[in-house]
């Protein structure tokens, strides 16, 4: 049995619990972890609250390798996700001076004031690395805590989904598994009728994800299957995967 | 400080942590909690795991006075929500004979076969309520443990959608309180720039929530403001959100 390096990812904003806004961050952030062969153990979202954000990191980073967080690095009273960081890691804040540089770029470059709100995002824990945001003013905080990684991602999705390529480049090196999909539709059948062989071929690769997902089309019934596989490269995996589609294929055409 | 009653949000489903699908039952259940007068500590997302789930299960459970959970219901090999529910609370598994008929009457309606994947469904810890499910076969579960409310609807998100109402009405004499929203957008306003009239107003109102949403339309700064408010009643709750809008649109209007 595979053991795959762990994640955890943690959303933050309050405006997540309450429904206001659709999170789809951790789509994104839990898609490019997993195909860089990393298992998501858990998704938490949590409140723009200090206790609660490093709650969830230390519970997280206990069993995960790398951490990753969206949310709360803005200039408003409520951003406290460096606070938390620091408080969890048991760091100092500090103004860090490459974010301040990022910031006072930024903020030049788009004519507008250094505020002591816009200050306030080049504040971290000691020991961060900044990360460029490509889109907005926030920085992104890189922390290596001995052999754990943490990235704290703005919340914006622009801004979130561009900073993903420098988690993905930093991770490169560490989980020497990469993983690929693969899925196919079959037509008229039901979930219930196929859950048999899924089970069989599940047990067969148990290294692999199988996964059906029913639905209706008019009157006639379907049935997605997607098989998630790992291996050394992204293509192997994505042959492997295609291989256990395949058998299941067939399973079913002679059942 | 007002004291809301709490809630949890369990998403299941190795899918959504994959990233393969976007979940967006947790922000429709979180909505629906908030305006019902109850806070949402935390939503977590884990694998369709026995274990994991019932370790999310009995920490928010912990905390909150309910608890809402999706996913795992189905009549795959993988959907072990019921089973991860008994294990929690201590409860045994039984074929509930309530959900049973409402399976058998769901499969003569499709004219499909009574297998024993969907007898599966009926499978419940003892104590539950099923709760009907008026998209899909497998009904949801309702269990009232003590003073706490658990219900565990379905991973589609059109039959946990349809199940909330259920949800809804059950939880109607709990919380005293309802909650509403009002948002306006300010046009040619940065973020920074009027955090600080939005942390007076925020420090006036404690058991408000004020959140700012930043946005450009063109090279035009926009910030969209929103207060959630609580009151007796849902009108009241809006009146009250309208109110503190209303002072901090004419504060940024004075500064």
């Amino acid at each position: 049995m595979i053991h795959f390096w762990k994640a955890g990812v943690v959303i933050i904003g309050n405006e997540i619990l309450i429904g206001r806004v659709l999170d789809t961050n951790s789509q994104k952030v839990a898609r490019a972890l997993t195909m860089m062969g990393y298992e998501v153990l858990e998704i938490r979202k949590v409140k723009d609250d200090v206790d609660a954000i490093a709650k969830a990191l230390k519970e997280l980073l206990y069993e995960a390798n790398v951490v990753v967080t969206t949310g709360g690095l803005g200039p408003t009273y409520d951003d406290v996700t460096a606070e938390a960081l620091a408080y969890a890691l048991g760091l100092p804040l500090e103004i860090n001076q490459k974010a301040r540089d990022m910031i006072e770029r930024k903020v030049r470059e788009m004519r507008l004031e250094m505020t002591k709100e816009r200050l306030k995002m080049a504040v971290m824990p000691s020991t961060s690395k900044p990360i460029p945001n490509p889109v907005g003013v926030a920085p992104g905080i890189y922390i290596k805590f001995g052999n754990k990684k943490i990235f704290a991602l703005p919340g914006v999705p622009a801004e979130a989904e561009a900073m993903l390529d420098y988690v993905i480049s930093e991770l490169e090196n560490d989980s020497l598994l990469r993983r690929a999909e693969a899925c196919e539709r079959l037509e008229n059948v039901r979930e219930a009728d196929i859950a048999d062989i899924i089970r069989k071929v599940a047990k067969m690769y148990p290294d692999s994800y199988i996964k059906t997902h029913p639905g209706l089309e008019g009157n006639r019934p379907y049935v997605k299957v997607c098989v998630l596989a790992s291996d050394e490269s992204s293509e192997m995996a994505h042959r492997k995967a295609k291989n256990i589609l395949n058998l299941i294929i067939s399973e079913v055409m002679g059942a």
